[in-house]
């Protein structure tokens, strides 16, 4: 496959790694800085922390939120961002970052298998918390040769064969986003029937395989009458089993480096024997876990896996790079939202000032000044603040 | 009078000066860490600058609120507090602060004649923004000898003779609040009349008088119309002048120091004329105007008339004493809200450190921690929260 014409980089005054709660309140603060920004995430959402690991439970020590959800903050802090139109760039996990002879920093981010989008700019913020929450991997080494093609995890995109009901199709996980996307393939293959009736018998498509450690699953009671249905229906069946060992065929074709196809997995099963699994595409769904990836490759002075800043802007050793949240660390550190808050704020003071060296810094307040009221979109563009009645 | 007998000292871990909404979440975070705190504040309302300067107009840089006005904020962080019960003092200005030899702080605060507050505490938050709200000054320097007795300002309490509608009242200023205050003592005496039918004839009463330096009042419409309706009834009556003089009358009875009686004000009129006016209290409403007042003495390290701080817990020069919010100051400093809720949040940690010095600081968060949730309330005391459900 012929891949498609490069892309020139992306020119923008800042680019933002994390869309977390400090990463998106960084968008507010660089926007009210009138600063280009565009907003990267490894997720496929934003929100973070909050999202993947408790966007139900409530915190009770944001200020003036005494209970809210990491959901629901997540939601508040995306309206509060809408004035500025950012570009937000989700399921990208940043690979490279380059500084450029003119000072500005070359950023890379993408999928594997796809072409990566760069960005060419002066600021960096890392807001990236504990990392890109990136999917734990299923332990059989040999199974790495295959991801992106037959191995999907969670950040790959969907292939043919992924939606193709007479493929050979296994999930693994326990989970109720394991369990979900194998009632997922099964329903499409339901509405394949439904569209070519007659033309493909249930008999004639394998059920999709959910492949677990256990026969326990852990689902809700709704999700668990669904998986229970489509058992019935002989959708989906259930293996219970860890994958030892596989199975390749030669690719056909004359191709001077055939690459192998994965044609069946060996499993260890609980009575201690081994069986095999027919496997055109593996979809492991084992949870996420974070890591902080290549920006521990940057250079960027560290401590214990922590990014070192200044205190005064939340600059790193490296000028134009910050790092605000839980990423960074400094004397007194505590990873609390509400200091990520704080960081992210007199970081953008500090981007504007690098961005800006010859204008004159100046506090404005969002409750009186016109012109960041205009950038919020609440006083039309040009117009000024009617004056406040005057007092005695 | 006789004094009543002196107080002992409030005991407690921690004080805040300044209700504001720095010092409203100082309370929070310091409740967080299981520290009893008392809160007190110059005005006699919580919310600060938010409350004084600008109750109505919307805010918009508040993390998670895209809009909220001053009152708001106010009454979200005051709800906020709600579960640590903390004991609050308002319309107190804090007047002195005094090392012990056991190192403790004495803390004192109070209102002018009345017997100070006093407290005893290892820890001592100063978030008095731009200082305590103090009201504006008459100019005519010889009135500050009746201050609290016939010249009473809004941290004053009224006196009977405030409230004897036989009395010549004189409230000062031009603003909705010196009219609301005019309004309010003339509709007391309609109180009084309609309580005493016929033995208080309006006709022996005069009317409240409202003195400003212009016949220009700056009202809304319901206001205006109240107070031409109080007029039309000879209830109340606009005299512009501003007092350049006063006349006294020695005090009656054989005091060897009497104090003598302020009887009629000396006024400048417009017209370049001079004029009196009887006058048995004055009620300046001059607006109000904040002080750093005493803690600018307290020896303090201080740039500029700010506190300086270290930013690992916003300790300032003294060992227990921290200062967040406006009042403080360090490099890259900014007067922002969302700063002063981070400095209060890690100055909250450094006193629990101070208080609590063999104790190892654990970070825990109000999502996950059942010791945190039982101090807020939201888990019953002694009770372990349910264990989340597990994954796969």
């Amino acid at each position: 496959m012929a891949l498609p014409p490069e892309r020139p980089p992306i020119d923008t005054d800042a680019v933002v790694i994390g869309a977390g709660p400090v990463g998106l309140f960084q968008v507010f603060q660089l926007g009210l800085q009138d600063l280009r920004t565009h907003l990267i995430d490894a997720l496929p959402y934003a929100g973070g922390q909050c999202a993947e690991l408790y966007p139900d439970k409530p915190i009770y020590d944001i200020p003036g939120l005494p209970v809210v959800t990491g959901q629901e903050l997540t939601e508040r802090l995306q309206r509060q961002i809408q004035p500025f139109a950012t570009p937000v760039h989700l399921g990208l996990q940043v690979t490279g970052l380059q500084r450029q002879p003119d000072g500005r920093w070359l950023l890379t981010a993408g999928q594997s298998q796809a072409e990566p989008t760069c960005w060419l700019s002066r600021v960096v913020v890392i807001a990236a918390g504990v990392g890109a929450f990136m999917p734990r991997r299923a332990t059989l080494k040999a199974l790495e040769a295959f991801e992106g093609s037959q191995v999907l995890y969670h950040h790959h995109a969907m292939t043919p064969a992924a939606r193709n009901p007479q493929r050979h199709r296994v999930v693994m996980g326990g989970d109720e986003a394991a369990v979900e996307l194998a009632l997922e393939l099964a329903l499409e293959l339901a509405g394949a029937q439904a569209l070519e009736r007659g033309a493909l018998q249930p008999a004639d498509a394998p059920p999709v395989v959910l492949l677990h450690r256990t026969d326990k699953l852990s689902l809700g009671a709704s999700l668990q009458a669904a998986w229970q249905a489509a058992l019935d229906a002989g959708r989906v069946r259930l293996v219970v089993g860890q994958p030892v060992g596989l199975q390749t065929a030669p690719e056909s074709g004359d191709s001077p480096n055939p690459t192998p196809t994965l044609t069946a997995l060996e499993l260890a099963t609980p009575n201690g024997t081994t069986q095999w699994l027919p496997t055109d595409v593996l979809l492991p769904r084992l949870g996420l876990s974070p890591k902080l990836g290549p920006v521990a490759e940057w250079g960027l002075a560290m401590e214990r896996k922590h990014l070192v800043v200044d205190t005064a802007g939340f600059a790193t050793s490296e000028p134009g790079i910050f790092a605000v949240g839980d990423v960074n660390t400094y004397p007194g550190k505590k990873k609390l939202i509400v200091c990520g808050f704080h960081e992210a704020t007199l970081a953008a003071y500090a981007a504007a000032a690098l961005l800006r060296p010859n204008e004159r810094e100046m506090l404005q307040y969002t409750t009186t000044s016109p012109r960041l009221q205009q950038l919020l979109g609440v006083l039309p563009a040009g117009k000024e603040e009617p004056a406040a009645q005057s007092g005695p």
